[in-house]
């Protein structure tokens, strides 16, 4: 099985790692050459993992013409360049089923990443690849489990057989939209989270947050055509979970910053990986108006982030919502 | 309102402390005369929580009887001595709303605790309080929410409207058994979850665990007459999380000296409160043969705990299932 990886930063690397793992022939293809050629020259990547070296099953290379008779083609780019970069794979498409490794949205339009793809390449089997997963305790070989969602079953099957070793395993979703969602506002509860924490809030107040943020994932969800089911999955309170509490989230520390009292427009611009959150709480404010569902916690991080509200209002606001039913 | 509670433990203390910040008279009732008589006369509890003082409006006494002419009696005791108990409040139980502060099941039976309340006392509606409440949080007065479940609506409302203050927020809802099993058994998945830290594996395994640990509820929660979306709630996934991942849990300390080394018998008989995981995932296996769902992860705890399993060899087990849907 020959598999691609378009986006040479740390989950595709570790796809791309992880894929040789698997026996498959592996093509990185870095947007930055210097990086392709680093990795071919030493076998580490000039930027992560400096413990960790690249199976010689990899290739990394800087064109996406490499991609060429791929089976899959794995997708690990932030959500802001997607677009861009499928326009470029397309000619070197050929039959690959199609995988987004990227939690996020297309923020003017709102569109999931397979969306994105299939407005783009489209033509064959698109699938999202998501759950808990950081890159390096997947190259650690910790024991880590994720989904594939793809609407065509035996795409689903390849993808998951391709993937799983005895160190990663997959399962399979047919909802796609539900684990698109989840894995794109994931982020911004995890934005949320870090903000109670770094206000100095307990763990009380924590769990609060991230299971009313699961409400309001589970609400967008289902009025766009996804299954609550999916929130209790790997996608959804998996990820979640992960991203709530690990240390290596990026989601999480800018919020934990901005908690502390920074600046969020700094915060943002100074955060070394892209924050994916402070994009798909834009997103999300689109799609719940218009899909009339409330978000108040994603609303929150929202106008933290662009409109100033102080983050200790924002917590007593979200505390003093009326009484009801869960 | 006239606020009982039964048990003078960290929960115990803290429910009837925070009674009174709501504005009412509460009774405190302590197994133990000693820790009474010393929260009367120097308003500190002897044992636990050295910086807080007990307001003047929560008495704390020895016996029972003292309940009488109660709005509400909470029960907080580990689950072992709840039915005894139950049968001394009889006598003065009156017309009070009985809750259920317990998150545990009777081993010999399976029972869940508010069952147990109505067999021993009975006619009167009988509630079941659950979700992410560490007591020092609570005294904190950092925001915390928390679920009240009961079959009986007005009821329901009774103990929201009289326990919910700025800090802390009730929801309600009327899946008295979902609210009971996942509270009973998140304490299971919280000991698999400290096993997998004290293993030394990282983050992506101990999401990957709650997770799957989350499924097995549901489906348990699901045959036993409970709803799938109380899994995703407070009761649910809020307090598995606050469980799985706070460093006052009983239950994942346990686990991880277990998964450090530890000889189970040994670390359950040390832990300085119960445990009360250790318990129920002995009443989970039952209710699991009896219902006819699978539930690996927590019989993966049950024979580490009673039947010598190595967890080495349990993770190993749980991650080589064949590969699947979610």
């Amino acid at each position: 099985v020959k598999i691609s990886v378009v986006g040479a930063g740390s989950w595709g690397s570790a796809l791309a790692i992880h894929s040789a793992r698997c026996g498959h022939e592996a093509v990185l293809v870095a947007r930055d050459p210097g990086v392709a050629a680093a990795i071919q020259a030493r076998r580490r990547h000039p930027r992560r993992f400096p413990d960790v070296e690249f199976p010689a099953s990899v290739r990394a290379v800087p064109a996406v013409s490499d991609v060429s008779g791929s089976d899959l083609v794995i997708f690990a780019l932030p959500s802001a360049v997607l677009r861009q970069a499928a326009r470029t794979v397309r000619p070197s498409a050929g039959g690959a089923i199609l995988v987004s490794g990227v939690k996020g949205f297309e923020v003017e339009t709102g569109r999931r990443m397979t969306e994105v793809l299939e407005e783009e390449i489209g033509g064959r089997p698109t699938a999202a690849l998501s759950g808990p997963t950081f890159a390096d305790g997947v190259l650690r070989g910790d024991p880590t489990a994720a989904v594939v969602a793809c609407r065509d079953e035996s795409a689903a099957r390849a993808v998951q057989e391709a993937l799983s070793n005895d160190e990663f395993r997959l399962y399979r979703s047919a909802d796609v939209p539900g684990v698109e969602l989840a894995g794109g506002l994931k982020n911004v509860i995890a934005i949320a989270a870090g903000i109670v924490a770094g206000l100095g809030l307990g763990h009380n107040t924590l769990a609060a947050l991230v299971t009313r943020g699961l409400a309001e994932m589970a609400r967008l969800v289902g009025a766009m055509g996804g299954q609550a089911r999916t929130l209790l999955g790997l996608a959804g309170a998996g990820d979640l979970f992960l991203t709530c509490t690990g240390p290596q989230s990026r989601n999480r520390s800018l919020g934990e910053a901005i908690g502390r009292g920074a600046d969020p427009a700094r915060a943002i611009a100074s955060s070394p990986e892209v924050a994916e959150g402070a994009f798909a709480c834009r997103a999300a404010g689109r799609l719940a108006a218009r899909a009339g569902v409330e978000m108040p916690i994603g609303e929150a991080v929202r106008r933290i982030l662009y409109e100033g509200l102080s983050p200790r209002t924002a917590i007593s606001e979200l505390m003093s919502r009326p009484l009801k039913p869960e």
